[in-house]
C-alpha cells in the first residue's frame, strides 16, 4: 500500500516507545494512566495503551465513548462538563448499561441535570477543578458544594480532576504540576469536611506530565494524550525530541517559483493551529531549520536553506496533533516492511 | 431532525441568495464564476451554484474532481500545481475521460511530468500566475515559458488563471484586484507574444470579488469559495454582514464558572483558523459585541456582557469556514420547518 500525499503515517516503533515509557515512569511514581483518546480516536491505538496497563480511557464526547466502547474498552472517562439533549441523554443510559463510566460536573445545576438525564441509569462523576487554565471547572475551594448537589441528586461521587491546559504555555509548563497537585491536595480537604473520601484524583497533561509524575502528591491518574505521538508544539516545549515524533503527514513538493518550497500538506491535512510558543505551522521532521511560513488549506511554503527538487517527498511534524489526526480517515501505520491502515474510527464524532 | 450540538446548519434562504447575488453581477460585468467547491465540498450546493449559471466548478485535489464527477459536473477545474504519483496519473486519466478537466501548472517541469502522467488522455491547463500571494505561480513575465513547455509536450494551453490570496490582509483587499488584472493583461500579453491566443483568464477570491467584478480589464472568470457561506474573517474585513452569513455552528453553554461563558463547539468543530484580522477564534452570529477568547478542540470561551444560562444554543460563525466545513460529514440545511441532511460528500477527499 502506498498512499498519495498528502497522508498521516505513524511509526509504529516510536509509538510503542512512547506508550511504553510513560506507561512504565506511571507505575513507577504509583499513579494510573489514564490516556486521553481524543489524541489519536483509533482503536488501534487504544488497545496498546491498555495493553501497557492503562486504567482506562479518556474521551471528549459521547461520540468518542461509543467508538471505544464499540472496541470493546469497559472503562470510559468523559471528561467534559456536558449538557446532554434528550437524544444524548439517551446515548449516555445505554453507555453506563455496558461500560463503567465516569462523567465530568463543574456546576450544581449540572449535576441535577446531568441525573436527571440518567434517570438512575449508573454512572459515577468527577468534580471539575480549575487550576489555573481558567477554561471549565470550579475553584478548588467550590468542590464541595457540587459533590454534595451531584451525591444529592443521586450521582455517585468518585472524585475530582483537572487539566493543568496552563502547562502548553512555556512560562507556566513546570508550574502547572505544581498548580495541579495544590487543586487536587485542597479538593481533597474540601471533599473530606464534607463527609465524601475521594478514590480517583485525577490530573495531566503532556507538557506537565514529567513534573506530575515527579511529584504526584495526592494524585491518583494522569490523562494526557499527546505523548502517543509527539508534534511540533511538544517540540518546541522541549517536551519531545524530533526522534521520538511518531506521526507525520508525508507531503509531496509540488512547486518552487521564486526561490520558494511549497508543499500540498495544507491546513485540511495539518490543522490550522498555532500558538505563540510554535514558531511556523508545522516542522520539518529532517530539516530542523527549516520554517513553514504560509498555509494555506492546501499549500505549506517553505523557507529553507536547502533544496528540494519538485515532486521531492518529506515529512512534515503538525503543530498540533490531535487536530491534524481529526483530519483523517485512516492512519497509515508504518511497521517497517509496508503500511497497514488503522481506521481513525471515532474522526468527527 | 434535531441533530446534537456542535453541529454546523445551513440558511439555506442565506445560501441561495448569496449564490444568486454573484452570479447575477458576474453576468453583469461579462464574466463567467467557476466557484471554488473546496468551501462547501457539497453537492447539493455545487448543483445550486451551476444552475444559477456558473461555468464549472473550481476543485483543489483530485479527490474532490472525483466526488464532483459521480455527482454530475462536467467542467473541472483542479486550480493546484499538482505533482500526480502514480496513482494519482491513473486517476487523473478516468477523470480526462468522463470530464472537460483544466489543470493548473507551474512549471516547465511540472507540465512536463503532467503530460508523461496524462499520457495522451486530454486536459488542457492554465498557467498559473503570482499576482502578490507569493505561494505558487510564477511571474507574470515568465507565463510563456510554461506555456511553451506545456504545449510542447501536447498539453492544450487555455489560458492563466491568479489566486489573488493577499486580499485576506485588510491592507490590500481592494489592491489585490488591481495586482490580479495587471497580471492577467501582463499573462495575455506574454502568451500572445508566444504566438498562444488565451480564451480563459481566471482570477478571484470572495474579498476581493467587488474590487474585480467592477472593473473585470481582461479577466474571463472568478474562482470566489467563501462568498456562498460567508464567515468570521469575511465579516471582519467588512465582505459580509451578520444577516447574510449562511452557516453558523449550534453549539450549546455547558458551563460557566468564574462568569465565563464555555460553549462545546472547539476547535474539532469550528477550525483553528485565527488570522491578525480575527479578533478572535470565531464570533457570536447574534452578539456582536462578544468575543471568543479562547479555543480548545471542545471548548470556547465567550467573554460576553450578555447572559447565557446553562443548555443555551447559540450560532458560532467560524473565522474560515471551509476548514470548518471540512471537519463535518453532513451540513444541516434549514430551510425553514426542518432540516435537511447534505453529506459533505468531498470533505477530507
Amino acid at each position: 500500500m502506498r498512499p498519495s500525499t498528502p497522508y498521516l503515517r505513524v511509526d509504529v516503533a516510536r509509538l510503542d516507545d512512547n506508550i511504553t515509557r510513560v506507561a512504565d515512569a506511571a507505575r513507577a511514581a504509583g499513579v494510573q494512566v489514564w490516556p486521553h483518546a481524543k489524541t489519536h480516536k483509533t482503536p488501534e491505538i487504544a488497545r496498546r495503551q491498555l495493553e501497557a496497563g492503562a486504567g482506562g480511557l479518556t474521551v471528549a464526547t459521547i461520540g468518542e465513548a461509543e467508538v471505544f466502547a464499540d472496541a470493546g474498552v469497559t472503562d470510559l472517562f468523559l471528561a467534559l462538563p456536558i449538557w446532554p439533549d434528550p437524544a444524548q441523554a439517551g446515548r449516555l443510559r445505554v453507555l453506563a448499561d455496558r461500560t463503567a463510566l465516569r462523567v465530568a460536573v463543574d456546576s450544581v445545576e449540572g449535576a441535577h441535570h446531568l441525573a436527571a438525564c440518567l434517570d438512575g441509569a449508573r454512572v459515577s462523576v468527577l468534580v471539575e477543578v480549575d487550576s489555573g487554565q481558567h477554561r471549565t471547572g470550579v475553584p478548588a475551594t467550590d468542590v464541595a458544594t457540587v459533590a454534595v448537589a451531584a451525591a444529592g441528586a443521586g450521582l455517585a461521587i468518585e472524585g475530582a480532576f483537572t487539566f493543568p491546559g496552563h502547562s502548553y504555555s512555556p512560562d507556566t509548563t513546570t508550574s502547572a504540576a505544581v498548580d495541579e497537585a495544590s487543586a487536587l491536595t485542597e479538593a481533597v480537604s474540601q471533599l473530606r469536611s464534607a463527609g465524601i473520601e475521594p478514590t480517583v484524583l485525577s490530573g495531566g497533561s503532556t507538557p506537565s506530565l514529567q513534573a506530575s509524575l515527579a511529584a504526584p502528591g495526592v494524585t491518583t491518574e494522569l490523562r494526557p494524550g499527546v505523548y502517543v505521538f509527539g508534534d511540533a508544539q511538544q517540540w518546541e516545549l522541549g517536551r519531545t525530541t524530533p526522534d521520538r515524533v511518531a506521526l507525520t503527514c508525508r507531503a509531496t513538493v509540488i512547486s518552487h517559483t521564486g526561490g520558494r518550497v511549497v508543499l500540498d500538506s495544507g491546513s485540511k491535512a495539518l490543522g490550522a493551529d498555532r500558538a505563540p510558543y510554535a514558531s511556523g505551522f508545522g516542522r520539518i521532521l529532517d530539516d530542523p531549520d527549516a520554517r513553514i511560513v504560509q498555509l494555506s488549506e492546501h499549500h505549506a511554503v517553505v523557507e529553507t536553506d536547502r533544496s528540494y527538487p519538485l515532486g521531492s517527498v518529506v515529512d512534515v511534524v503538525p503543530n498540533h496533533v490531535c487536530n491534524a489526526v481529526n483530519l483523517a480517515d485512516i492512519l497509515y501505520a508504518d511497521h517497517g516492511p509496508g503500511l497497514e491502515a488503522w481506521p481513525v474510527a471515532a474522526r468527527g464524532r
